[in-house]
């Protein structure tokens, strides 16, 4: 099969060095960076540049952009994809790219697949991409009515072969319901978290769960406001629920309430025991 | 020399194992449950129990309890610890234990330093003890006026040959200002993370920051509701702090300003980075 990848980030590399590294087919790999697609070419990571012209051979396209670019390329390059070919984005949102490149697809005769790979670094660009960077992470999908479910299949294949351990099929609501808590409010906290100025003097006063909370912070800006701002609704959900429950415990403390405040970190422990699967919801 | 350590949790349980691990000291060791006494001496642990009769022959005591414990046992005991001898307490919070425990080692002719190694696990209890806990970790110690510098100088040689890689040296105020946001506010947050109801639904949607954000709301409740409420100035200041955070980012998102939330996350990265230590603090 021949696949290609469009940009070559840290996403997109690591997309193509895992189907190098893991299968027989055949890469082909574009960037608006041209040294990137030669180092890519040198490292292996891609067998050949992938040109307008060479997009028609492709059985497989991953689009690993930003929202905005991608929904730019497929515009721009609808006709040129291989009829009956499988185009998926890599998009970390999926309300404000599916529908419009799905009815792209449709008009141009192409199957398109959204998808989301759960993974990622505090680090961006092809000199950050690894081939193993998807080993057991989740892979979301969002196959579209119609799409028959041999195709879903051999992608579902693709996925595992490249080192993905678990596949999440799902619709573009409930991924960016799910994505919302689970990645993009995470990012918001730690880059908040960072801000507070005692952070400037926290050597030898910090350890992991410091290190841990304030990972993130160090994020592509860039990249993160367009995902943030193609999913206001259920992000702004998702912090204002965060800040009541934070008034929570800071009401229990500074009142001094002891019973409550013991009561809000016993549900948070079993809350997070259910969560992790080693216990049944409490009742 | 003989050290004792009073209090074989987690904490406790790791020290005595480390000083085991890497010196020729003789651990004596107490806990109030007295299997775990018994499985300490069995694992070599400790080399034999500590009681109220042999604590006057330890040159080091570790008062490794919770902060209402360690001031109820340094009371009760308070006669029989050895004259000229050093006792140190392993609590989180110290402007709640040090004064009370300061005025008793004076009253009793013994020397107290303070203590608080910067070291945990989502675990409780002597079985998760381990005495690698405290492999390059900070000790934070608080020693008082008139502590002959060659016995904090003592005590710091032992946490290095324990296995610390940094030694701190801080005061009450401050140890407590910086805990209330390296550590408790990390607590606070992952507690409060957990309870979203989007939580129970995460899998497959999650990766490495939905783990980190909330790797802590695995906690010990007692614990903590005694740690956060022997701190409520610090630990609120710090929370109402990253709510005011917070909401900045929402109202961004919510009114959909690019520049400004672009901003945000971009000072937030920037922060990071001299946090860091990755480059010079920002004009």
């Amino acid at each position: 099969m021949k696949i290609g990848v469009v940009g070559l980030g840290l996403i997109g590399g690591s997309m193509a060095k895992a189907i190098k590294m893991h299968t027989e087919h055949t890469v082909l790999g574009m960037d608006i960076i041209e040294s990137v697609v030669c180092k890519a070419r040198l490292l292996e990571a891609i067998d050949e540049e992938l040109t307008v012209d060479t997009l028609k051979d492709c059985d497989i396209v991953f689009l690993a952009m930003y929202p905005g670019d991608t929904i730019a390329f497929a515009r721009k390059n609808a006709a040129y994809f291989k009829r009956d070919g499988i185009v998926l984005d890599l998009c970390g949102v999926k309300e404000a790219v599916c529908p419009i490149l799905l009815k792209i697809a449709q008009e141009n005769h192409f199957i398109y697949i959204g998808a989301h790979p759960m993974a990622g670094r505090e680090f961006s660009g092809f000199s950050h991409s690894m081939g193993s960077l998807f080993e057991n992470a989740s892979m979301i999908l969002v196959p579209f009515h119609g799409t028959r479910i041999e195709t879903v299949q051999s992608v579902k294949e693709l996925c595992r072969q490249i080192g993905f351990g678990y596949i999440q099929i799902s619709t573009p609501e409930e991924h960016d319901r799910m994505i919302a808590f689970t990645s993009q409010l995470a990012h918001v906290v730690s880059s908040s978290y960072i801000k507070s100025p005692t952070a400037l003097e926290h050597i030898g006063f910090s350890a992991g769960s410091f290190r841990d909370m304030t990972r993130v912070a160090k994020l592509n800006e860039t990249m993160w406001t367009e995902l943030f701002l193609d999913n206001p609704k259920h992000l702004c959900n998702e912090i204002e629920l965060l800040i009541q429950h934070l008034e929570e415990y800071a009401e229990a403390i500074r009142t001094g309430n002891h019973e409550k405040l013991f009561q809000l970190l016993k549900e948070g422990r079993e809350r997070k025991a259910v969560v992790d699967g080693e216990t049944a919801e409490e009742k």
